[in-house]
């Protein structure tokens, strides 16, 4: 293995002492870039560019190239795991995920296999292979899976929706038939990070996209839980947990056996700092909305970010991931002023 | 005027002890109910039914005849205001709001009109002096309004959105046309619900749908401001703020000269008493999706709620409107269990 040349991620998710913050952006490989536009539309699909390792390669690693930032996140979508449990879905433009077959009563549950890498994962286990090669240390890959709670709420509810109310009725009216698909998820989920752990990834982030729809209580039962176990059987890499919306369960994420927390643009630095204690590093949280604005603004913005979650035990990210409209002179501006703000520099500002 | 013969809420919002806390669902007054299903399909939309004050009346009584609950609420949309200052909408089956024309430039702000009562919000100022009357004093009739920033929102994004980035963009790109929006919705609105008081509500509540979008510092600058000016000009009747999301405004709204305080499903009752402190009433806010489940289980859930947040200076309701799919007899359990359960009954089981 190639040592990594930049190892800043690393060193701050094990809490070591680091001379900056670290940055990266959640959905940096993507529409933000001129270099994925014009592979993706040579493309059918969303998927397509999924399913074709050295193309997933090759735009996981765009974002290194161009923006600079101090390390790679997989492209892949956190779908792929339904697809493997025999759930199939389609990624229609605009629209979304949505899938032929739902998952509605123990039957359903019943048919869904444990992914184990034999499977469609293969194509995004590939990549990974591929983009460590590539990279060849130049900085860290992360890996990524999505919460349980996350797949399960798609395939209850077949695509994308503004209450998930039909999975969230599974919880209330049918919670053995979900406590169910949450084990068969955890597994597949666990099986699916350990393989891109073997390929190459140096990192892994779960990604709880929907928590922000459960109450506290439900939140503690049906997802909490299952990442719980997830942290717990990844001891390889380090692991950091995003759970967007979830500041009420910041405590119990802090509880896991994780490094990080990633947080949405509604947590303040002192309220996740006071709900997770000193060691978890934090992760986050500029509002996506923000780079809309000119690239002096922004750079301001994430000046005053860095210096209220302070240097240390700290990554630079967005609340949620870039959307595909945002000019990339204020991406660029984010990276840049998180890269030039050493711990000295904010003192003296402070 | 007819004297209150219910004047729980009334009594409950003045800061009175109160003999049990009083019941009420926001969105009571909608699919529900067979009986509001029966007038809506002989309706060519929503608005229809909203723009026909004896039928917005009728429905606006229905859930005290079917339900028992302990207010009524007028059946009205928090968008007819923007209708009002000339950005017209349609309601869409299932799409939702959609606006022909949307709000980007300050041209289109200075277009606006303020309202005044004078267009089509006479409507349900009518209905709203309907219902009074037809109500005889059964239950007090609740009056209502969106904060500006919801309002903002729906004008400039032009429809429902996921992330109401276009709104956003606005606020961070061109923060002073935001403002001059603001300002003259915020007036258009304290106009809109002085014509209701003035026409019988008896209480009037904010609701801030799109506060959950927004970062706290933009949340404090765009939204909380504008709903702290109409809390200020409504002297005439209490006032509940219901801010979906905004579990960091917490104690900003506390701050207000309003009565009451809404919460979402997300806030535990010891997350919001801490937040706001002991004087404010606290109303709320059962997960909609726990009324999935049977009359038995949603009434274990209500009285473990009646507990936790105890039966002083709080209003039973859901932490959001009641889905339309929701199944009467759990509706029905909900109402029960509250009015059930007297302090008394709380203090032997707690």
């Amino acid at each position: 293995m190639t040592p990594l040349q930049n190892d800043l991620l690393l060193r701050t998710m094990r809490g070591e002492a680091t001379e900056r913050s670290p940055v990266w952006l959640m959905r940096q490989a993507g529409r933000i870039l001129p270099q994925y536009r014009a592979i993706r539309q040579r493309l059918s699909g969303f998927k397509e560019l999924v399913e074709t390792p050295h193309l997933a390669a090759e735009v996981t690693i765009q974002p290194v190239d161009e923006l600079g930032v101090d390390a790679a996140i997989i492209f892949s979508d956190i779908l792929v795991v339904c697809d493997a449990m025999g759930l199939p879905y389609d990624m229609e433009e605009k629209r979304g995920p949505f899938f032929r077959r739902t998952l509605r009563s123990a039957a359903d549950v019943n048919r869904l296999r444990i992914a184990d890498g034999n499977d469609n994962l293969q194509h995004t286990i590939t990549a990974v292979s591929l983009v460590r090669q590539t990279l060849a240390g130049r900085v860290p890959l992360i890996g990524f899976a999505a919460a349980p709670w996350t797949l399960l709420s798609y395939m209850v509810e077949g695509s994308g929706s503004k209450t998930f109310s039909e999975a969230k009725k599974m919880l209330y009216c049918a919670p053995d038939v979900a406590h169910r698909a949450l084990e068969k998820i955890t597994q597949s989920t666990i099986n699916y990070l350990k393989a891109q752990i073997h390929a190459g990834a140096d990192v892994v982030q779960i990604f709880d996209s929907w928590a922000g729809v459960l109450s506290p209580e439900q939140y503690s039962t049906f997802s909490a839980r299952y990442i719980h176990q997830i942290c717990q059987a990844i001891d390889e890499v380090p692991v950091t947990v995003f759970a967007k919306g979830a500041f009420f369960a910041l405590s119990e994420i802090a509880e896991m056996p994780c490094q990080a927390i990633g947080l949405d643009w509604h947590t303040s630095p002192k309220f996740a700092r006071q709900a997770v204690g000193k060691y978890k590093v934090l992760q986050g949280n500029l509002d996506p909305c923000q780079l809309y604005a000119s690239p002096e603004a922004v750079a301001q913005a994430t000046t005053q970010m860095l210096r209220d979650f302070g240097s240390q035990r700290y990554i630079a990210n967005l609340g949620h991931g870039v959307y595909p409209d945002t000019p990339l002179e204020s991406v660029k501006a984010f990276v840049r002023a998180v890269q030039q703000t050493t711990p000295k520099a904010k003192l003296a500002t402070s």
